[in-house]
């Protein structure tokens, strides 16, 4: 899968990738990752070789452009993060501790050399934030499309599954929701949010909603998971089940119930709307509530919490300094999801993100899609 | 990355995978897909968990439409079995034995649900027939093109580097070379070849050219690694070094090269190349030496063998029924291949593959590459 080493030519960064060659550009990428103690074979033969203990976790995760991103909406470093960050959520939230990546590039032939730089730039700097070996980078050309591909190997303390959520437990989230949702909107209208917090194309917007946008289009282009608390989550028997916010509130709580065979309900006065989504929202005529429950991308961690737990689970939040929210709870019954307004409790039907059918769709609040 | 469980609806196989949709798609090949021994957390979960050895071999690679395969060229089912073959070769290359594999599909929302069926279909058996448990499923859509990404964990018994040639060791060779890219000619022209062995488009052919394209068809749509001879290596210290050979002998043999800091030269005259393929080169006029040397998509192995070992190999590539031939010699000097045609050694510019340069070229024969 990988290439050899050998001398590194220096390489123009304007240079089309399909001049620079698969091979040269394995090589040039391979002299610029560094190989940890884990890593007995890194990148350059059939496959890597690392230490591994007795359990492992193995996750995947794809970031395919014009559907999970567009490439004028971000910067190759900010993808690169990305890319991986994505999976260090769901390792997070099997309460697993990060380890070795494969990176498998699909790359137009005409891309710049500087786009791939740029990429393995941000790549490289999450890895090294979150103790993370880069051991594999596969590239190959593709006809007029980036695919990313990233696969994670992490340690398994515990695993937090999915499917051990109880009647009774409660139902609690970590962070805000509908921040990274609410970005697609003014992405969409050529807002655009640089790593290092400026914004551009904002220029309109007073400095309220121009906060408001460096929160929400950092949160879509640079999403910050609760790592260290889902780490924590191994130590001790604090929570049933867990699973990251990716498709969306709706959607991944009907999959925790799905997978434990409960049904669960959230009171929708609890959900915690972002606020900066909110207020983007507002300007819209619109409050946020739609997006925090199907938006999507927040990367957040959802739980399955035993009540008697929750005070110690809650100092372990302010420890890594995660806000969490208790907004329902799993209940005996088919799997299914209801919201309560009040005193009146509706059935949601899940309107996660599903990409499909519904590729960077402009992300509206739609009142009909509330509850 | 994964989806949940819950009831499967029956699905009409005409249905394109955009109707039916991420979560339905998933939990329908969920529902497919068998979990082993070793397997503590299989498909529906953030990540998978997977009992590991204390190392363990990480690879992954893709299949690109228009650059690795074409739809027309090939049936679902057995691009299923080649995203997990080509994977498979790499792990075999490392004399490792293949456990746990995650695919990843990019696929445009108008494909029918039938063609990731077939591709299932194939993919599952090739698992099924090499010990692999398939324990993640990410599926997303993509514009117009089918990205197909397998990665594989393996145990690793005792890596067989690339990095381990020493100088006096003999250049050995599993198989044939030449036939799966004689292949590709044909497949341009319209001949096809089905999973079961037989021949499409191929009527203005003889019988002997058509059991030669039965060969190198088969060759390229469905490879077979000398898979179980790559694990027995483990078991001794008959081989210092080992590469599978993906991209062509004159490219991998040369990375072997690079990475042992070695030169290596090789006899035209021994150079196993595919019967078929040169019958088939010869109606071209060529004799497939070419093909041999650049064609690449082999997946046979290639390995540097101390002469005091090569008996006992010879040995253990009788019990596994793979061909084995010694075709050069490693040296000491710069990393450089070089071919013998009598007493003159031509020094070998790697004319192999590269899909950034070159995706799905016709792979006729040129005399100028030939040294």
């Amino acid at each position: 899968m990988n290439e050899g080493g050998g001398q590194v030519p220096a390489l123009d960064p304007h240079t089309p990738v399909g001049h620079v060659g698969e091979r040269s550009l394995l090589r040039h990428l391979r002299s610029r990752i560094p190989q940890g103690p884990g890593v007995v074979v890194g990148i350059g033969d059939d496959a890597a070789c690392v230490e591994t203990s007795p359990r492992t976790l193995v996750t995947t995760d794809c970031l395919v452009e014009g559907v999970h991103f567009r490439r004028a909406w971000t910067e190759p470093s900010l993808l690169g993060r990305k890319a991986l960050t994505v999976n260090l959520s769901d390792i997070a939230a099997m309460a697993g501790v990060p380890r070795y990546a494969t990176v498998s590039l699909c790359l137009p032939a005409d891309l710049p050399l500087s786009f791939v730089d740029g990429f393995y730039d941000g790549l490289l700097e999450r890895a090294a934030e979150t103790g993370v070996d880069v051991v594999g980078g596969n590239l190959s050309a593709a006809e007029s499309l980036i695919v990313v591909e990233v696969a994670l190997l992490g340690r398994a303390e515990r695993p937090l599954l999915r499917s051990g959520a109880q009647a009774g437990d409660l139902v609690a989230v970590t962070g805000t929701l509908g921040a990274a949702a609410a970005a697609l909107h003014f992405l969409d209208r050529g807002v655009r949010w640089r790593g290092n917090g400026t914004l551009e194309g904002a220029d309109s917007y007073g400095p309220d909603v121009r906060s408001c946008l460096i929160r929400c289009l950092g949160a879509h282009l640079d999403p910050a998971p609760p790592l260290a608390f889902g780490q924590a989550l191994a130590e001790d028997d604090l929570v049933h089940a867990a699973a990251d916010v990716s498709d969306g509130l709706s959607g991944d709580l009907l999959n925790l119930c799905l997978e434990s065979g409960l049904s669960a309900w959230v009171d929708s006065s609890a959900i915690p709307v972002d606020p900066a989504a909110a207020q983007l929202e507002r300007e819209g005529g619109e409050n946020g509530f739609s997006l925090a429950l199907h938006g999507g991308e927040d990367y957040e961690m959802l739980m399955a919490v035993p009540p008697e737990n929750l005070e110690a689970l809650q100092k372990v939040a302010l420890v890594w300094d995660v806000p969490l929210t208790v907004i329902g709870e799993f209940t005996a019954g088919p799997p299914r999801v209801s919201v309560k307004f009040g005193d009146t409790l509706r059935r949601l039907k899940p309107q996660s993100h599903d990409h499909f059918v519904d590729p960077l769709r402009e992300h509206r609040s739609d009142p009909s899609r509330g509850a």
